[in-house]
């Protein structure tokens, strides 16, 4: 109940700070005799790397996972799974000079608040490098769902203010960006070197995808799938929005409008999302994340100090313009998460259901 | 973990069907001593009475709350108080026609697939009556709230495409829709009349304002205050999106727009929603709920029956046009759930902290 | 979290107060198309009926169990299960005289310590009434047991300091002790009239010995299937102690006369009281319950009141000489709900195992 | 819920197999701006060292611990603590002979049974040095309990059927079997070169004591103080039987002889050991747990392997005679985890209470 622990049966613990000495997630719950290997965890984190895309930071990040237990002879065996990251290459000097100052935007003042005390070292807890823990959950999630042929896709709806055209879902692995519209991948580009050129960051929404999800998966009344979803999501540092099927547009329709008819081979329409009464109804599970710009910027702002004295702050190096799109794999991974866990749930009830559609 | 209870330390079990003998919830972990009566719950779920504005159905609730235990001589005395409605004067013969039949935008599908079973009676436990449980939840929640100073507020932004455009909060209570804009209520009210007209349903938007929050609320990195929040309006049947702060607006912002400045006197201006990092910096928390149009509609629906044959589905009755303004008791009642718990979780914790914005 | 609720997938919320309005309890996690009716649960409510045996009180109770929720046709729906039983009769006068008063071996002084308030009526919550919420959920715990040929039987095999020399397991029905040896039956009756003389009270100790239960139940390492029974049972007012298989035995043992050896049949001994490394083995599993004398009794006890001034107690009125054999079926209900719970959670992982023996 | 987490508020989560990488411990919920160095949980692990006592094993373990997260400029800073153990000089060879066979006693047949996959390299996961992960975070427990002046302290009470007569708290430093008769602990030590001698191994008791616990610890019904105790000791591997108080002896106790009286300073005796109700009462509390042999014995042993075909099995090299008294800080670590927990939970809960006794 501590904070730092998500899912019920399936149920991961993610540990350490941007610039302590480790990082890592303690998976329980993970089924047996299910083949994982450091490969298949370290493809994932790879793809988070940074210098994907132009928005993204030139740093160079060199995690190395490994698996510390729970698995044997290159089967898991049950017991938990713990993944550990070690950080290199930290250095910490340049967030002495700040170390007093709340940085607008960022969690420096709220942690202060609550903790009396934090790690002011890149954002200590709060850094999006936390995700390290659970993109490397997510990985061993995404195998166990792809077993069951459920397959899950995050890709860039809008970025700086530009929305996409088309879905061309091959397009996704061909731009930096994972845009599904070439030509929108174009201007969003654009809109990054913009923002870059001013020392400024961009925001943008990112869509989830689920494909082979079976009807039944979700746990009413209160762990609704899409609660979970929703969750799962706001949980990620700079998601400031969720929405399930046509979400927000959803409150403009009619309900003639957004009833989805059901025709003799299932739902002729998915305003839905894939989710009813908080159950999956085998359909596309479709999700948004509205993901606001990166608070670090490069211009002079203006905030405060531990004694509210008044500070002109102007952070020096570089950062990422976007957390998208490496915070697409962050969302694929909690959903993931949320996935797995809701289906292990539906295997211990394991009705004779009604699954026609 | 079995889907029916909510909170960590302060814990809410609901249960019961539309049709069914009764409906109740049991609420653990409320804090001992607290001035309570039937009364100050009656009065909460007396808000939520149809006939509350012209979208709202003429059909009569008499929902009488009875306080079964957890109360002593006005008291609560720290056990679990269980609240109990007994449903009356139900006539279910209507559903008998239809119970074999999926309605669209309903949970009849997803419940037959997930459990092998269901009550079609009225919707059985996806009903929307099955919230009358979180908002005597609630009641409890609001009053140890107001103890502390902290004040929750549901109101109307946007109904059937017509939003507000300005926010005089003394309005909310003057109007049937809890809209904070006299113009705009009037406005909604002629959707209102155009939908039922039609035999249609209408969706909108209800934003929730917590004042008086302090700082130091929310446990990151999974149960972030934004995280348990989104859960908990998430999990109403009729809502599809939550967002808090600038929410969807702040991804077509830029950084320098989105960061929110901090002075001398605290934060000056609000799109964080009062949220940091998951945990309250003491601005007012502001989130909205995108409610969908009510899916019983006075129309004929395309769909199947358990055979998966097709059928031409028209439910004769009056019904609702809209969830809005009766469910945003139900979002008060399950944000001041969320408060009150994560209030707990940090008495716990309880530091020294700096506290000062 | 909040103290009133457990189990995981097969969740119980007990509430109620000795002489309050109700007592009841919400069955959360409870696998769909289950047949159910309140007589199945009526039923088990009536073996732990006062009047059961000479030490028991002659007071009246009618306890008449109505399911709210949750059952559909007489089947269960999946859906949140809600037990009630009003209390009828209640005559909480003669709890007046002593409302300031702790009562040596009772909660009194503690719940007072730890609320600041107490219904001080019949304990209140701290009553062994509470435990009709578990029987009934007990009840329907067996159902589920019963239907994958699990059984649970609890008797008694000490009682004021008489043990069993045989068990021969048909006479526990035929004798009010609920006990397997006739002749030590008799004897224990003796010691309940001698201790009913002198105005005092008895213990002893129940066994609980659960049959046809699969290997494999049992989530290490915490909630090892013998650490979660133990809790379950040690969770019960009266209950000072819990053992499996050889328990305090197996402090004297060697290893070589603890372990049990393993032929092709299985294993030739239970010492180990069908649990091996907190997972179940697939032999009958074992356990005792140490049952602490009644503190009720009818002698002059020394004490004091809220203030600390010493206070010379006697209570008048007619009471239970011993919690056995009443808290026998309030033992099978607990190793019930705890063997469904660790039942679902092991088809959620669903091995294709080794079940060999 | 997937077993391996244990506390509410005060959670520790272990990982790790007896002949893996590494092993661990994450805590979640640790209250900020508490020193901790890795020197603090060094000592406790040094004090489980083999070595200590002539009943334990001659092997050499290098146990380092390293804090990974959690910690900043050597005070907690609330978030999660990660704690590591590198498994050096690993030698798992020996294993390989039997891997294929069930060692009596052991969990080599219910791993099997459940997960149908195990680590059979020195018990895997079942092994008692999983154990080291619960130690280390007993540790912190441990400090936490001291700044509010509770201290816990365990012995040993018997062992190989040797009881105690006195009790000299000095004593138990004093003597590598922790126990607080010097006398016994000679005897004790002959029992040991006794079994010894004969390659078989003993079993014993070991009595937890905690004092300054202050009342109103614990949260009913279910989540009793002794309830949780119960679990924590009964989810230590060798542990077959757990008391509190009296314990099996208050079953043969009068109501009149069993009751604590109360006088104007308290409690007159204390054979409820410290927990009324559930709840602790501000005396000391005082527990058992029954600690049987350690199964692996220098013997030959009758068994079976998959097949289920007989195994005659005699397993070479040394052992451990017995796991007292290494396993008393195991039982102090779980002891201080469940009363960090429970002061915790009571913190939230925050009564203005009548705590004169």
């Amino acid at each position: 109940m501590a904070g730092n622990s998500f899912g019920t049966l399936f149920r991961i613990t993610t540990w350490g700070e941007s610039h302590g000495k480790a990082l890592g997630v303690v998976i329980d719950g993970c089924p047996p005799r299910i083949d994982l290997s450091s490969k298949d965890i370290q493809k994932e984190l790879d793809r988070r790397k940074p210098g994907q895309g132009k928005g993204s930071s030139p740093r160079k990040e060199r995690d190395r996972v490994e698996i510390l237990s729970g698995v044997f002879e290159g089967k898991t065996t049950g017991t938990p799974i713990s993944l550990f990251i070690r950080n290199v290459d930290v250095d910490s000097s340049s967030y002495e000079e700040w170390k007093e100052v709340f940085r607008p935007g960022q969690a420096d003042f709220t942690y202060q608040a609550k903790y009396g005390i934090r790690d002011y070292r890149g954002g200590g807890r709060a850094s999006a490098r936390e995700t390290v823990g659970r993109v490397a959950a997510g990985a061993i999630a995404k195998r166990i769902l792809g077993k069951e042929k459920m397959e899950i896709l995050a890709y860039t709806v809008e970025l700086g203010g530009i929305g996409i055209e088309k879905k061309d879902y091959r397009e996704i692995e061909r731009n930096g960006l994972r845009c599904p519209d070439r030509k929108a991948a174009a201007a969003m580009e654009k809109k990054i070197a913009e923002a870059k050129a001013k020392g400024d960051t961009i925001g943008g929404i990112v869509e989830i995808l689920v494909r082979g999800c079976p009807p039944g998966l979700g746990e009413p009344v209160f762990d609704k799938l899409e609660a979970d979803l929703a969750k799962g999501l706001m949980s990620i540092g700079a998601v400031r929005g969720v929405e399930v099927g046509a979400g927000f547009g959803a409150a403009r329709m009619s309900g003639s409008q957004c009833n989805d008819p059901i025709g003799p081979k299932g739902f002729e329409k998915n305003d839905a999302g894939g989710i009813l009464g908080g159950i999956s109804n085998g359909a596309d599970i479709v999700l948004r994340a509205a993901v606001k710009p990166i608070p670090s910027i490069g211009l002079v702002q203006k905030t405060a100090d531990r004694a509210m004295r008044p500070v002109s702050l102007w952070i020096k190096g570089r950062h990422d313009i976007s957390a998208i799109p490496r915070i697409n794999s962050v969302c694929e991974a909690m959903v993931a998460v949320v996935l797995v866990d809701h289906w292990l749930r539906q295997k211990a009830l394991n009705p004779k259901a009604d699954r026609k559609i």
